[in-house]
């Protein structure tokens, strides 16, 4: 054999592994720990009529029979996808984003627009910006393309333009270039938090005077509890600051494989760019799989609203649920003001802070003796202060689940990691 | 705006997009351009039986019911796959390469599992070793990546071991290391030629005195037109020097985008390594079309022979109606002893030579005022010699358009490529 790329032996890189290890190995715990989404809005099976749905209404367009249209998305496809029309109607509707199907690059995941991302935009003098913590797929994979990360630390509440300018000119200041940003404005994985929409103008004014993109990921932003949403970045974006990472794994179900980009810079250019990168990392979306998305697009009137309208009642009942048992558990057991959390308007997370480390060893003890996961904020950072934060996943367990795992998180804290608290 | 990778831009990448272009701008021409498998094989609509078929038959062994497994194959899965099994008995059974589930990955397609070797391989000072002419997409990934290629030229007959010998030493004698030498010794893309036995048993042995991998593409080894096939470099490596990098694109049908890697290195942790890479590039591959090609193969008993056998009498009456045609007209206008090509015993591709240019201008022309459209091998190589080579596919065209097409592709060179040419 030989040595392989070293960054795949990183100690942050390699715990995205551990937590889906620890899942498999206790199988009864009551998991708070992957974001996944819940199983009860899958339809997988009857989902799979979507595909003929997709196929007849091409029909029905005249130019191609029905046959020809079944052998077509088994074929090889155009590298950036046959769905464009019904996503840029969906974005329209759903996003208030108003984009030309020719900026949409449909992708195996949104990880593929990372990785499509990576690889197109950055040139040996330029630096990826991350908000700190943050899902790790965007920065890890930056570090196996050996691309140089600037963190930004978070608030409590999420990015502050403050913390980005700051990072900005610690990169100039090192004679290198700011090329991107990276963040996820909504429903923020793992903090749980929203950025204000001040935030949100103050980056794209930020992003225009120091020339540099901002790479908008939000696979949330559809799970708003409270009413209204804000705007995605890209709404706001008047001068093609903002390259925005789109998924249906949340909204439709994850083994679709489906995201898409929208890149609209340059006049589609750099769609046309990333989509010429793509053809190197998996030739195109599966014709296939974007037909059951297309057919459930068009089956919806290019709206997903209705269809996650459970889903966001569901997660809301979950937060809420989550939130009482931890105001509940903790009170009991005399933790207050030891144990914090915040309250998510939306999305799958919630964050959690203790006053004593919360680790990898922790995670396993917690999970072998009392019975549930979690995952430790260190998953997502390097910082000190993750070392004793936790976030907690909402989406994919019951409010009865949620009752019995934060009572058992928080007699983990009592008896093992706050030992001394009042009585 | 700004800048993006260079590499996007360079003119052997984007040849790539011009074939596609080219069938669309010319929709009614005969098209020997895209190396597509014969849609008369697929069954794209029955095939979405085999989910179900997968899903029962994994409830019937009792630890899920097939509620549970529909769920499982929409949410996301694990990153090395969930059909290793299955595809470890298929390799047994048709290709004659003993591995362990274990060992395999399973990816998004061939090209995801050319990704993962280039990022998880090569450290700075590696070097990639290319047949050359070879399928661009190894190639055009290493220089998306910046990793530094040394191209081996091919004889007429394939890649031999005195070249990939010298390509070493070169690597060598320039201060870096060569880490892998990627091929496609069954049916190559473009050639058309298969390695002997014996080039197969001498690149083995120079892997290991040299300690270097061999990664084996092997997307047309099913498609044997003249009876027994060649052992695999895989099968016949008994010290774990190559990597196998399988597709079911051409097998089942492109759209499931259903490829593998066989990574037996280091008792499998390379395969591990390979799939934490993987985590980062496209998450997993989809569960869904994984339990389609899954319920496909067991359906099958694991094996694709019976089902590939008509494909290969299909390819074997193209490859054999194009010789034919070739010789025909060839003879009629008077073209003898200028117009060249082999015939290849198995896969999609003829190699054709004229004494005379042939390059993206004169594929235009061809196809623009002759209506047949044909690959230009120097859409696959920079080196001279390619000028005055072009590469027919005889896989996606019927007898008739062959003949058709040949003959016109044979007055094209008749009338404007080789205008002095007698009678």
């Amino acid at each position: 054999m030989n040595s392989v790329n070293a960054a795949i032996h990183d100690p942050l890189l390699e715990r995205m592994n551990f937590l889906n290890e620890i899942t498999h190995r206790y199988p009864n715990a009551i998991s708070f720990g992957p974001g996944r989404p819940s199983e009860r809005s899958f339809d997988v099976q009857r989902s799979l009529d979507f595909v003929g749905r997709y196929v007849e209404s091409v029909a029905k367009e005249g130019k191609e029979t029905s046959t020809e249209v079944w052998a077509r998305i088994g074929q090889y496809g155009p590298t950036a996808g046959i769905i464009q029309d019904a996503v840029a109607r969906y974005l329209t509707n759903d996003e208030r984003i108003e984009v030309s199907p020719a900026s949409i690059v449909i992708t195996t995941g949104a990880q593929e627009a990372m990785t499509l991302l990576l690889i197109a935009l950055f040139q040996p003098n330029d630096v990826l910006l991350v908000s700190d913590p943050s899902y790790i797929g965007m920065r890890g994979m930056a570090q196996l393309l050996r691309i140089p990360v600037e963190l930004v630390p978070s608030s409590r509440e999420g990015l502050t333009a403050e913390a980005v300018r700051a990072a900005i000119a610690r990169v100039r200041a090192s004679g290198r270039r700011p090329r991107a940003l990276y963040d996820i404005p909504d429903f923020h994985n793992p903090l749980g938090t929203q950025m204000p929409v001040q935030t949100r103008q103050a980056l794209l004014k930020l992003a225009e005077a120091e020339d540099f993109l901002i790479l908008e990921d939000n696979p949330y932003g559809a799970f708003s509890f409270d009413g209204a949403r804000l705007p995605t970045l890209k709404a706001l974006d008047t001068s093609a600051r903002v390259v925005y990472i789109g998924t249906f794994s949340k909204s439709i179900f994850p083994g679709t494989r489906m995201g898409f980009l929208v890149a609209d810079q340059a006049q589609g250019q750099l769609a046309s760019d990333l989509s010429k990168v793509k053809s190197y990392v998996t030739v195109n979306t599966s014709p296939l799989l974007q037909a059951l998305v297309g057919g459930l697009l068009l089956e919806n009137n290019f709206s997903l609203r209705a269809r996650t309208a459970p889903m966001v009642a569901l997660y809301r009942a979950n937060r809420d649920a989550m939130v009482a048992s931890l105001e509940g558990h903790v009170r009991r057991l005399g933790l207050e003001g030891q144990v914090l959390w915040n309250r998510p308007a939306g999305g799958f997370f919630l964050r959690l802070e203790i006053p004593a480390p919360f680790n990898e060893r922790e995670m396993n003890l917690c999970a072998s003796e009392y019975g549930v996961i979690c995952c430790p904020m260190s998953f997502f950072s390097d910082a000190p202060s993750a070392g004793t934060q936790v976030r907690l996943s909402f989406s994919y367990v019951t409010a009865q689940e949620i009752d019995e795992g934060v009572g058992r998180l928080c007699r983990f804290f009592k008896e093992r990691l706050l030992p001394g608290s009042a009585p």
